[in-house]
């Protein structure tokens, strides 16, 4: 795989060829060369290989896909008033709100610039289409998530679909979108899309497993408990516990006994078995796939985002 | 021109038919549910006619136009700080601006998905491309027009430079669609490019003018003075005066003064047949195309442009 994100890597520098205004640009470039795991454009090449296509073939694609992943988490990071990611100050932090503002709209223009850049017009069509409709899903899931904010429970269905839009869609439209720049029949195109959507939804579960449970993430242990972020384990508790610690959750002085509770409750092991249960539907729909090399890194990929410690 | 600016009203209303999240949509609706001259839209109709094709092809791209230019406005009125617009609360002012981000980015993804219903995949291809670059080309005009703020003179080159990517641009597209959307051979293609971007610098610079010497514009005679703005005006006043008035610039009570020193210095005069140079250009562009209906209604825009008084 590093292959891939290598590659994935050059075309991202490439398709960023833009000097001038320089301020802006180098706004504009500050995270997608910080590096990342190129989670996206993996799964996209991936996918697009095993449903038959060239794995470069879904290279730009999967570029795309990373700049509009970029431009969410630069304008998430204003909102959210987030001042690091991946290591380095965040874009509003660097370079002001304003700046980071227009560099994440350059960002998402660029990733429509990318996907037109595509030989197919039939494909380019129609992975402009999964792509606008996929980034405004990622809008109305950033506005449920802060809306949670405000209250003290929402519904584990409202909070499934509040991740299905805000994280796991892209990991669906990155699956599926490998299997159309392969044509792929429907039904192979629906099981990536099936694929992808139960990975993205396990992979984000367990991240916020690891916030409790985790080892060296990069950040200190009980971040979102200490910001008073509504998880899954959060949900769970407040269910099965008497809620006498509900006044103790966003207190950085709490966040052992808060996890204790976890633990105790049964929290850390329902949430564990949910994105378990993810990931065992997300290779389900990898069945129907002839045996391949993409394919057993698909699957691979499925198994890591649920037992991976950091 | 009323019947297209009531088909594109009642186009913008059906393209943007989410209910929830609702309080999304209602920032997502607040401006183009405001209405507007629907400029845009109407250049790329009547363009459309002009070039051969029918005008009504047209909409969905003059809608998608639409749709970037509020999306630009949301995001611009948080980075400037301006409380109104369109005599009404402006979408950061009444919603907040994490929910102003959120709408802009949501306008910004609608327009690629109401491009990509259109039809025919290579028209689709084109647009897609041409509309993303022109989206970053407004980025970096706002860009450009921000950082003048901090300096006391810009090159008349680079500032119509600014006002070109700013708004000029999306002129440029809309007549270029139209004609793209008609099929028309790429000479006319490349007229109505020209006509575009040449109508909306004339029409920037004439809205500058009016700053100065408009009646009933909706806002008090000298904003852009009283904000201390870098127009076409200042700038040639500044390089054929004494400058003696420049520390007065940007100031509330000196108002009347510096527009008395724009006149004399020539300054409205000179922006003014600025203005209507670029007017003329516009409509020398047109000369290859036969004379039709639209046709006429595109000559008179140009000249509309610079003779209105607000």
């Amino acid at each position: 795989m590093d292959e891939i994100v290598e590659a994935v890597n050059k075309a991202i520098d490439n398709y960023l060829y833009e000097k001038e205004p320089y301020e802006l640009y180098q706004a504009v470039r500050h995270l997608p060369e910080a590096g990342g795991k190129r989670l996206r454009p993996v799964i996209a090449c991936l996918s697009c290989e095993a449903s038959g296509g060239e794995l470069e073939d879904a290279i730009p694609f999967g570029v795309a896909l990373e700049l509009v992943h970029t431009f969410t988490l630069v304008h998430d990071d204003i909102m959210d008033k987030d001042e690091m990611r991946r290591g380095m100050p965040s874009v509003h932090k660097k370079f002001g709100e304003n700046e980071a503002i227009l560099a994440g709209d350059t960002l998402f223009a660029k990733a429509f610039e990318v996907i037109s850049l595509m030989k197919d017009a039939e494909i380019v069509k129609r992975l402009t289409r999964n792509v606008s409709i996929m980034a405004k899903e990622i809008c109305e899931g950033q506005h449920m998530d802060m809306s949670f904010e405000n209250v003290e429970y929402v519904d584990e269905k409202i909070w499934l679909e509040m991740i299905e839009k805000k994280t796991a869609k892209m990991f669906e439209h990155a699956a599926m979108g490998g299997a159309i720049i392969a044509r792929a029949d429907e039904n192979k195109i629906e099981a990536m899309k099936n694929y992808g959507r139960n990975l993205g939804m396990a992979f984000q579960i367990w991240d916020d497993c690891l916030d409790v449970i985790g080892k060296d993430i990069g950040k200190p242990v009980g971040s979102d408990i200490r910001e008073g972020k509504k998880t899954l384990m959060y949900l769970y508790a407040y269910v099965n516990s008497d809620r006498k610690w509900l006044s103790k959750y966003g207190k950085e002085e709490y966040v052992e006994e808060i996890i204790d509770i976890f633990r105790e409750t049964g929290a850390i092991d329902y949430a564990k078995n949910k994105a378990k249960e993810f990931s065992e539907y997300a290779k389900k729909e990898l069945e129907i796939f002839e045996d391949s090399e993409a394919k057993r890194k698909l699957i691979e990929l499925a198994d890591f985002a649920v037992e991976r410690e950091k």
